[in-house]
C-alpha cells in the first residue's frame, strides 16, 4: 500500500502548517492569514514584560507577564526577578495534564523589602477595559474575548485571565491565602478552566513550552518529584529589560483589534484546505490565543 | 514567610486530591465521590479491547478501543495487534500541544489480508445509542454528553468521539483518504476538537499516557523526528485477550448512567474544599472523561 508512504509525511495537518506543499484552497489558512498581514497589525512586547528563564540544562522558557490586570502580582514578580530571587529556582512538580511548577526551596525566606502583598487579582472590573468579543460560545463562562491581545473570559460585570495551555499562575496556599509569586506554574494539559477566578493567572509563556511540558512526570502525590535530584535547577531568570539592548530576545504579538486577527480567528473556525472535510465553525478561546512572532 | 513551606506541598489541589489531608467541606471532591461509588457502579473494560503497548525502554501504555462506534477501524486495528503488525512500530512524531504520532517505518507493507478498506467512520446514527447528555454547552457541538462509558459529542443528528486529551486517532492522508489503523495519534495538549469529524477516532489511552506526552519533542515539521535515532521502538503491541489470564491487567470503568457518575460531575462542576473560592458552575467534555481504575 503506497498510501502509508504519506500517511507518515502528510498525515494530522497541524495549525502551523505546510501550506507551501498544499494544493490550492478557497479557504487562506490560519498560517497563511498570518504571512499576509501587515507590520502595522503587531507590536512589540515591552522588554519589561517579559521574564526570560534559563534551565541549569541550557534550555529557555519566556514568560510574558500581564502589567495591567494583576498588576501588583506582576510588580511583584518583577521585583523577585530584579533581586535575582528566582535564579535559584527549580523545578518541583510536574503533573501530567495539568502543571509544572517551579519556585525556590522550601523555607527559603524573601526579603520582606522586595514584594508587597498582593490582593486576590482573580478577576477586573471589565468596564475598564475595552473588550472585544471572540463570537463564540464557552463552556465556562458567560463570554469570552480579548484584551489589548490577551485572551480573557468573563460574565459581563468582570473579566479575568483563562487557564489555557501555556498560561502562568500564581501558586498558592488554602484560601484566603493567594500566593505571593514566588512560586509559579504553566498549564501543560487540557486547560483546567475550573481554576479560572480561584488563582491569579499573570502571564503567558510564549516561547519554550517544550521545555517544560515534556519534562519527566513527578512520581509523588500531584506530580511532585519525590527526590532532590530530580528537581530542575535555574541558571537566571532576569527581565529581557535588564539585558544590554543588543541581548534581549524580541517578540512581537498580533494586535486583536486588527482585521488580521479576525480573519485569523476565521481561519482557525473554518479550517479549509486539502485535509479538512468538515470545519467546526467555532474555535475555543484556549485554541484562540493571539499569535506571536520573534522580531527582527 | 512561613507560608512557602505550605505553597510547595500544597498549592493547587487537583482532580484526585489529598482529601484525607484537607478540612471537612460541604461538597464531596470528586475523588471522595468515587471512592463512596459502588462495585456495581462500575464494569470491567473488556480484555478484548485493550491494546497493551511496550516501548522499548520498558515503559507502556494502554489504549481502550471503542469497538461499537468505528467498528471496521477497530477491527482492523485489532488484526494489526493479532498479526504483531504494531511490535516493529515507532513512534516518529511528537509535537507539543498537539499529538504523538506512532506507526511502522515508511513504505512497510501490510498484507492486504489482514484488513479490510475502512469507511469514514467520523460520525455515526444518533438514534442507534442510548445518548446520555452533559448538561453543560460545549464550544464545538450543540451537544455533549455521554454513550456508554464513552464522552461524544453530537449535533442532534449524529455523535462522534471528540478530540480531547489522552484521545487516540487514525492518522491518514488528504481527503477523501480515511486512514488504515496502521498508524495511530494521541491527543497530548489542549484538546484540538475542530479535528472532530475530520478523523476518525478509536480509542482513549487509559494508563500510561505520560510515557507519550512528556517524550522529547521532535524538531522536524509538525514534530516528526528528524533522526531515526531519536524515533522509540515498540517492543510489542498485543491485545490483553491474547495474553494468558493471569498476566492481563484489569481495568474497570464507571457506568456513565450511575448515580455516582453523575455526582462525580456535579462535584467538578462545583469544587468545594478549602482551596475553591468560587465554582466554575460548569465543566467542559474533555474535563469529562469518564473515570477508570485498576480492577483487583
Amino acid at each position: 500500500m503506497k498510501l502509508f508512504a504519506f500517511t507518515i509525511s502528510l498525515a494530522l495537518i497541524p495549525l502551523t502548517s505546510i501550506a507551501a506543499e498544499a494544493p490550492k484552497s478557497p479557504n487562506k489558512s490560519p498560517s497563511e492569514v498570518l504571512e499576509q498581514s501587515t507590520p502595522n497589525e503587531w507590536h512589540t512586547i515591552n522588554p519589561d514584560n517579559l521574564l526570560i528563564n534559563t534551565l541549569s540544562d541550557g534550555t529557555q522558557f519566556i514568560v510574558y507577564l500581564n502589567d495591567f490586570m494583576p498588576q501588583v502580582h506582576t510588580a511583584n514578580i518583577k521585583n523577585l526577578a530584579n533581586s535575582r530571587w528566582f535564579d535559584k529556582a527549580k523545578i518541583v512538580r510536574v503533573q501530567d495534564n495539568y502543571v509544572v511548577q517551579w519556585g525556590r526551596e522550601e523555607g527559603t525566606e524573601i526579603p520582606n523589602s522586595v514584594i508587597k502583598q498582593p490582593p486576590a487579582e482573580y478577576e477586573f472590573t471589565a468596564q475598564k477595559y475595552r473588550f472585544k468579543p471572540l463570537k463564540y460560545r464557552d463552556a465556562y463562562a458567560a463570554q469570552v474575548g480579548f484584551v489589548n491581545s490577551w485572551a480573557v473570559a468573563g460574565d459581563g460585570k468582570n473579566i479575568w485571565l483563562p487557564h489555557c495551555y501555556s498560561m502562568v499562575g500564581v501558586g498558592r496556599d488554602m484560601a484566603p491565602d493567594v500566593g505571593t509569586g514566588q512560586e509559579l506554574y504553566v498549564v501543560i494539559g487540557h486547560s483546567p478552566r475550573h481554576l479560572d477566578r480561584n488563582i491569579t493567572t499573570v502571564g503567558r509563556i510564549i516561547d519554550g513550552m517544550e521545555n517544560l511540558s515534556a519534562r519527566k512526570r513527578g512520581s509523588g502525590q500531584m506530580g511532585f518529584y519525590e527526590n532532590d535530584a530530580e528537581k530542575i535547577a535555574f541558571k537566571s531568570s532576569i527581565l529581557a529589560s535588564q539585558l544590554p539592548e543588543n541581548e534581549r530576545p524580541k517578540y512581537e504579538i498580533i494586535d486583536t483589534n486588527s482585521k488580521s486577527f479576525d480573519a485569523y480567528i476565521n481561519a482557525r473556525a473554518n479550517r479549509g484546505g486539502p485535509f479538512f472535510i468538515k470545519p467546526a465553525g467555532a474555535v475555543d478561546i484556549c485554541n484562540s490565543l493571539p499569535p506571536i512572532r520573534k522580531a527582527k
